[in-house]
This record gives C-alpha cells, sequence and structure tokens, in this order.
C-alpha cells in the first residue's frame, strides 16, 4: 500500500487529521519515568497507547532520540515496533530532515526505512532532485520535502524572491511538476505562515501537506485547517508536538495527551 | 582553541590541505575486516594510523554509519575516540548536514558535539540563521554551512538567480556578513564548480572552505586548489573520501590509502 492511501484510510477510519509530534526531549518527561531504562520508549508507547484512535499519524523527530545517542536510537526503534506491532494502520512520518548526495542518501534511507520501518521521511530540497534518489525511487514511502517551514526566521531564504516568485513556491512547483513521479512526494508547510500554506495547497491539488506549528509555535488553527486541506478536506497532516504530549508533567501525562489530543482533533475538525 | 586555529595548526605541522573522507560503508571493506564484531572502527583505525602525519582532517560521513544503525554509531564513536587519544590535534569534521528548527538541533548538536566530540559540523541553511544557533552558538566548534554542493544537479535550487545573484551566492554573503559573529563558520563549496569556488574564495577572505568532489566525483585538481585557497594559501579543506580509503579492496588497503594520500597531498601541494 501507498503512503497516501494508508494516510487517507487511516484519516476516514479515525475521522482525524491530527499528528501527534513524539518529540521526546528527555529532559522534559514526568519525573517517575526518568528512572525506568527506557524512558523515552516508556513515554511514547504510553501517549500512543492513549491517542491511537484520535490521529492520521505520529511524527518523531530523531533528533530529540540522538540527543541520547545509541540508547535513544534504541528506543526510537522500540517506538516504532511497538506502532507497527500494535497499530499496523497508522503512518509514521520520521522527522528526520535529512538531505545529502546520492550514496550518502543511500545509508539515510537504510536507517529510516529498513532499520526504523518508518512509512515516510521528511527530507531537504537543497541538493537537489537527482541528490534524493533513494527516497524518491521508494514507491512504497511517502517523502516530504521541506518548503516553507514554520521557525521565526524560515523566511531568510525561502522568501527570497526568483523570478518575483517566493523560493519556496519554486521549490513546491519542482515537487510537483517533476519529482513525484511515484506519486510519493508530499510537503512540508507551517501553520505559522497560513497565507504560504494556502497558496501551496492552491499548487498541489492533493497532495499530503505535513503542517506543524499549531500549538506552541503559535499557528492559527481555523485559518490553518481551511488554507491547509484538498477539496475533499483531507490530506493536511496537522502537527502538534509538545503542546500535545507534555500537557501535563505528571503521572497523568498520557490522559492528559489524550484530552489535548481528542481536543485538537475535534477543533480541527470544526473548520473542517 | 577554536575550529580555525586547530586547523591552521595542523596544515601547517602536516604542510597539507587533504583532509580524508571516512565514507566507511560497510559494503565495500576488505572481506578478511568484515568479519570482525567492528569492521567499520577497524577499517577506520588502520586508515587514521597510516595516514595521519598527511591531513589537515579527517571527515566521518554519518550516514555510512547510521545505515548499520546502532552499530554504525558506536563504531563511528570508537573512530572519534581514537583520534582524539592518539591525535588529538587532528580536527575532525563530522559530515551530518543537518538542519532542523532550534530546538530539535539543541539534540543533533548534543550528538555531533556532546557525545561524538566532533570539532565541526556541516549543515543546511534551508530554516535560516535563527534556527542554527544551537550549532552557531558553539564558539569553539566549526559549522560548515552548505553552499555549492558537488553533486549533479545540485544546480537545481543553488544557481537560482536572486536579483541576478545565484542563491548560493547570497547564502554564502548572509553566512559571512551576519552568521559569523564568533568566527566559527565556514562553507561547503564542490570541487566540480571551480569557477563557483573562486567566487565564493573572494567573498569569504580567509574563511576556511570545504571542498569536496576532487577524486571519484571528477573536479579537476589545480584549478580547485587555485580557486580555493585563501591569499596565504591555506583554508582550503580538500576532502577524497572513496578514491583514498577505497584505494585497495584487499589486506594492504591501509597501505595503499597512505599511498593515495601522499600523492594527492603532494599533488595539492604543487598547485598552491
Amino acid at each position: 500500500m501507498t503512503f497516501k492511501d494508508k494516510l487517507k484510510n487511516l484519516t476516514l477510519k479515525n475521522n482525524s487529521l491530527l499528528c501527534i509530534g513524539l518529540d521526546t526531549d528527555l529532559d522534559k518527561l514526568p519525573v517517575h519515568l526518568k528512572k525506568q531504562k527506557h524512558p523515552q520508549f516508556e513515554f511514547n508507547k504510553a501517549v500512543i497507547d492513549a491517542t491511537f484512535d484520535l490521529v492520521c499519524s505520529f511524527k518523531p523527530n530523531i533528533a530529540f532520540y540522538e540527543a541520547q545517542n545509541m540508547s535513544g536510537l534504541l528506543q526510537l526503534k522500540f517506538t516504532l515496533d511497538h506502532i507497527k506491532k500494535n497499530y499496523p494502520e497508522i503512518p509514521v512520518i520520521l522527522d528526520a530532515k535529512r538531505g545529502d548526495i546520492g550514496n550518502s542518501n543511500t545509508g539515510y534511507a537504510k536507517l529510516v526505512f529498513d532499520y526504523l520501518n518508518a512509512d515516510a521521511v521528511t527530507v531537504h530540497p537543497f541538493l537537489g532532485k537527482q541528490s534524493l534518489a533513494p527516497f524518491l525511487d521508494r514507491k512504497d514511502k511517502g517523502i516530504f520535502i521541506l518548503c516553507r517551514t514554520s521557525n521565526e526566521g524560515g523566511g531568510e531564504f525561502q522568501d527570497l524572491k526568483v523570478n518575483s516568485r517566493p523560493l519556496y513556491q519554486i521549490i513546491a512547483q519542482h515537487v510537483i511538476d517533476d519529482w513525484n513521479k511515484n506519486d510519493n512526494c508530499a510537503l512540508v508547510v507551517g501553520a505559522t505562515y497560513p497565507a504560504e500554506l494556502e497558496i501551496v495547497r492552491r499548487l498541489a491539488n492533493d497532495m499530503p501537506l505535513l503542517i506543524p506549528g499549531v500549538g506552541v509555535q503559535g499557528g492559527d488553527l481555523e485559518k490553518t485547517v481551511k488554507a491547509g486541506v484538498d477539496k475533499d478536506g483531507r490530506n493536511a497532516v496537522i502537527n502538534s508536538s509538545r503542546g500535545i504530549i507534555f500537557a501535563s508533567q505528571g503521572e497523568d501525562f498520557a490522559d492528559a495527551a489524550r484530552q489535548q489530543a481528542l481536543n485538537l482533533k475535534n477543533q480541527i475538525n470544526n473548520y473542517r
């Protein structure tokens, strides 16, 4: 099954556009978990088991695991394994923001797809289409290309005009017109820029868009949802990380995460 | 000591601009090493011990280690530890091409600088200066920002004109004028584009330039050296990976690597 179909199926089944970002920063975990052997995994397992019926996907950011080196990578693997075993219908987007020349990208694709078994990955466009072949050639996976990122200062290069058109739109156009031969491409556009999101959606038809930046980063939810969905009200993967997973830092963290996730899922659906 | 001083000191001591890329692809290792418990590390150790007096730096690309997941990451750690213990004067550039929003970059900086103990790292410019603060704030480390990459197809976005100037030059200018407050920035410019390299060197004064793409990727050595060095004939970190480390796939691989490294070091010095 393609990533796009997997995403569609779960979006329909769970009636949700919500993606939970598993940005499991060890420093922010509840005290009682920090004593465990695999605190990041135990935390993720509890959050996943409490929210699996509310999401269209999970998105762990590998940076928070690599910060703990081998132990973190192992706990990320356990997390993916837990999802694959118990909730095989949930697509996992690994937020890894990789991008190197071709023979190096082959190594990253092995880590992301063959070892961790993620369904999709985020990548940098900067080295061009040819360099990304080890990712783009994977017909069964989703390749999310960074387009307009959610961070303050993200416009430093992304908004520069090339023939009177901002770079992020040029990137979107290349991906849509030329990179998507396997119908496995998707774009990352931050919720903090709803006007830009609207433009990208118009260009992209029903291509999935990963939209981080609601919640802690401050994106306006109504504008984001209306600008982000396709004509069928789908294919907007609206990500919240810290606002959900760290809703409580006490022993009730998983219940609090479920409550936040439920609220956000419903708010999103109200605006669809 | 700053990265720039460390690079200068070893360049003078070894009279070398040669950087050896430790792109230690497990599939390409000599058969007799593949049976060992830590073949990537054993290979690196032999290459390092055979070439330490010929280089200005070593540059492992983390993609080839992450391809072997935890085991690879451990062997990369062993490799850095070996250099730090035996050749503490050699700067190590970790080619990791990272680039995320700030709080995620904090995780990557932990991996690269605090765990692996690299002296420098390569990063993507795409998310802008602010996002890279966890790297740029490290005064003691070198931050190599991708500018014009060596791969075929690298010009897809990097050569696009912004106000009649190619994007890679705009990036170089931002780094030189605004990002380099700690005098720890450097740029990556491929040897496969000597005309572009010459332009960047003119803008960058004595900023270090990492120049991959001689050897297997086909860059012209004489043009590369003449275009890449600063006015004192330094600060060009000329990288060769596969052409040196896989010069022989037999038991004599380390001797063969030394011979290739010596040849290339001398050729470079002839053109300085």
